[in-house]
């Protein structure tokens, strides 16, 4: 891992552009939603086929799979799934939201009425890998919210099936209608609808770069959640932290793929040296240690910061997605933390345990978004109506000022549609 | 106004598609970004002149320019705006939030911390009109959520000067730092910084084409508010509302644009015919009788519903941006409303009230994005940060959990991390 200075790193960093090229992506995923939005349910076929190899007789997962599903995993699996369902459940329940008015003089009532929405989609990738954990921490705040019609697609495998993780973690969250449909057509899909697949109001979860591209496109006719870029980890470490932590911590980012950015800050050069030699050793034994080296080599960095204030300011302006603070006194310094997707305090709390069953949403900004916006969360799946009611009395009492105003801004019929009841007033 | 069913107006509404084409205002706006970019203040000084036919010696507005508007405006305004500021910030103080944690067994604390977004810009039109309402409603609820650095801009006039009322409004609602500078230009001066213009965060305030495609373009480098479509006005009524204030009402909104909706969704006819002839009459009398005959020929809509409940599906399905309950019991009926931006319940709550001095928030979601968003708020100008704290008792507990979940991901490095601390525990 490089190591550098703040200023090295924040040089660095000003330097690179990110230089993706979508323009090809875009062609086809222009192209698969236009297929879609004209010929639905065939178009759907016809591209599962085409990318997924497998020709499907139907697109919806039957209750017979999901039995399947079932039986197929192990007794651990559920075990797992039910506490990780369990915590994300118990930590989400604190989001929700509730309608709330006021009562002011002269009998005005002003409120904020908050309404689940409608139907959402929820994609969930396919292929090697499989996102038992997406489920949970895509439907459980969707559920909570009261989100009526929840739906998720899937690719299916090269023989036609799902995932069974997946399933199950679907029948675990309360999930009945599973569709067998992956890429940029499955988010058409959830966009426009089809026969078989209802338009949704919203997109949520992961997906390569086909569903993001899609997700952008759609974005506006329907609301999405974040396109998620890298993942990210940056780990505050002082003298404290033992490195065969660090070092395992920031791995565990680096193992998702090539782009992934583990960072470690920290004010003991000790530390810094500890972490490489521990990195390099740890390494070695790791499944994916092919990924992991180029996430390394492309993006790891060691900073050294000055003093613990330092470290902070740096981890606030880089915003990462997961930030652990495994320092003498985390609690105490939370407050000094004000961009972050999540924050991760002492040595015992590693990302991926909020990856899977600590309980916060594992969706976070990445990027550096995390200064301006936050995890998924129960307050995602609502939205909000203002509620105005004005009897005559009142309404009459703050005609004048409201004339005023629209007639600075030059809007008569906006001022005539109040002088017209304070006319009526006036007569009376 | 065009008289249909419920049946005619869908079926009419789905063969409407958005034909706009963004394709040159793109390439403008994409050279004005780039040149912002790459020349900072120079470029806007000399866009600015460009643009608005003024060579500026300073973008900033000077403390003489803030008190000579002061000087400018009459008593009646400033009473009105005080009038409305009050109001609104009465409102969106409801909408402020805790951070909060939740302890659990074995020592756990997990939590949501709650931080304000350091740097929002707030974009306000200039040109003719004069925005000083959507001064109090994009700056309150930002400050109110702790923003410590809100920044205006707006274009200056051709003599060089900003609208008093704008700087007014202003001053009211504590902002200091106002840009004279407009159009694509101002929005990617925030979005990127220049020598004058620090880089913000986020991007709120209404605007034209220009302004909105540039805050679609500089979009995830920096968030934005909506982009706004046109305004919308759908008013519910049954034979108990008069029929000139349902008039009245709709012919505000026809006022806004050519491209404005005025929908009324009646359950007697009686009313659509009436309603038909007051707003006949009342149009002549408008100054802006231009436009509002157009948006009327263009969007202007009478529907005819069977029975309230149908009026209401119909309601929800457009998701106005307002939404007017003229009918008998319009409390007893707010239940049966699920997507709008804000509702207005009886006689005496027509839209301007809700535009100017109620206190809710008048940027609302448009073009039936009402369906899953929400009006601006407080909620937009924080961002949250999920907080983990596991001591290692209580890590080693839900070790195994973990691990299975990350190995059914096939995510070993995931594993590693928790197992790395596990044979700590386990050797202790």
């Amino acid at each position: 891992m490089k190591l550098l200075t703040t200023e090295q790193f924040f040089t660095e960093k000003q330097n690179q552009t990110d230089q993706t090229d979508y323009r090809n992506v875009d062609v086809s995923v222009l192209e698969i939603i236009a297929d879609v939005q004209k010929s639905g349910d065939d178009a759907l076929l016809r591209l599962t086929e085409k990318f997924d190899g497998v020709l499907l007789d139907q697109l919806t997962v039957s209750e017979e799979e999901f039995w399947e599903a079932e039986k197929s995993v192990s007794q651990e699996f559920k075990r797992a799934i039910r506490t990780a369902k369990e915590n994300i459940t118990a930590f989400h329940a604190n989001q929700t939201e509730q309608s709330w008015f006021m009562n002011q003089t002269d009998g005005i009532t002003l409120g904020q009425k908050v309404t689940a929405i409608e139907r959402v989609g929820v994609y969930i990738p396919g292929g090697k890998a499989s996102y038992p954990s997406s489920v949970l921490m895509n439907v459980i705040p969707a559920k909570l919210a009261g989100v009526e019609e929840i739906i998720i697609t899937t690719p299916p495998n090269s023989d036609g099936k799902v995932n069974p993780y997946v399933l199950l973690a679907a029948k675990e969250a309360g999930v009945k209608a599973v569709y067998k449909v992956g890429g940029a057509q499955a988010i058409a899909a959830l966009a426009y609808g089809t026969e078989t697949i209802q338009k949704v109001f919203k997109i949520v979860g992961p997906g390569n770069a086909y569903v993001a591209r899609a997700k952008k496109w759609v974005f506006g006719d329907v609301a999405i959640d974040m396109i998620a870029g890298p993942s990210e980890i940056c780990i505050v470490a002082d003298d404290t932290a033992p490195p065969r932590f660090v070092a395992a911590d920031l791995l565990s980012q680096a193992e998702h793929d090539e782009d992934a950015r583990p960072i470690l800050i920290t004010t003991s050069e000790k530390m810094a040296e500890a972490v490489q030699e521990a990195v390099a050793q740890q390494t070695e034994q790791l499944e994916r240690k092919a990924i992991i080296k180029e996430s390394l080599a492309n993006n790891g960095r060691i900073i050294f910061a000055e003093t613990l204030s330092e470290a902070f300011d740096t981890a606030n302006k880089i915003a990462p997605e997961h930030l652990q603070l495994m320092i003498r006194e985390p609690f105490e310094n939370l407050a000094n933390i004000t961009n972050a997707g999540a924050i991760f305090l002492g040595h015992y709390s590693p990302e991926p345990l909020g990856d899977y069953a600590a309980g916060p949403n594992h969706t976070l900004p990445t990027s550096g978004t995390a200064a301006f916006s936050s995890p998924l969360g129960v307050y995602d799946f609502v939205k909000k109506s203002s509620v105005i009611h004005y009897p005559n009395q009142a309404l009459d009492r703050i005609s004048r000022d409201i004339i005023t105003l629209a007639n600075a801004e030059g809007l008569s019929a906006h001022s005539q549609s109040i002088q017209i009841r304070k006319d009526e007033q006036d007569d009376a």
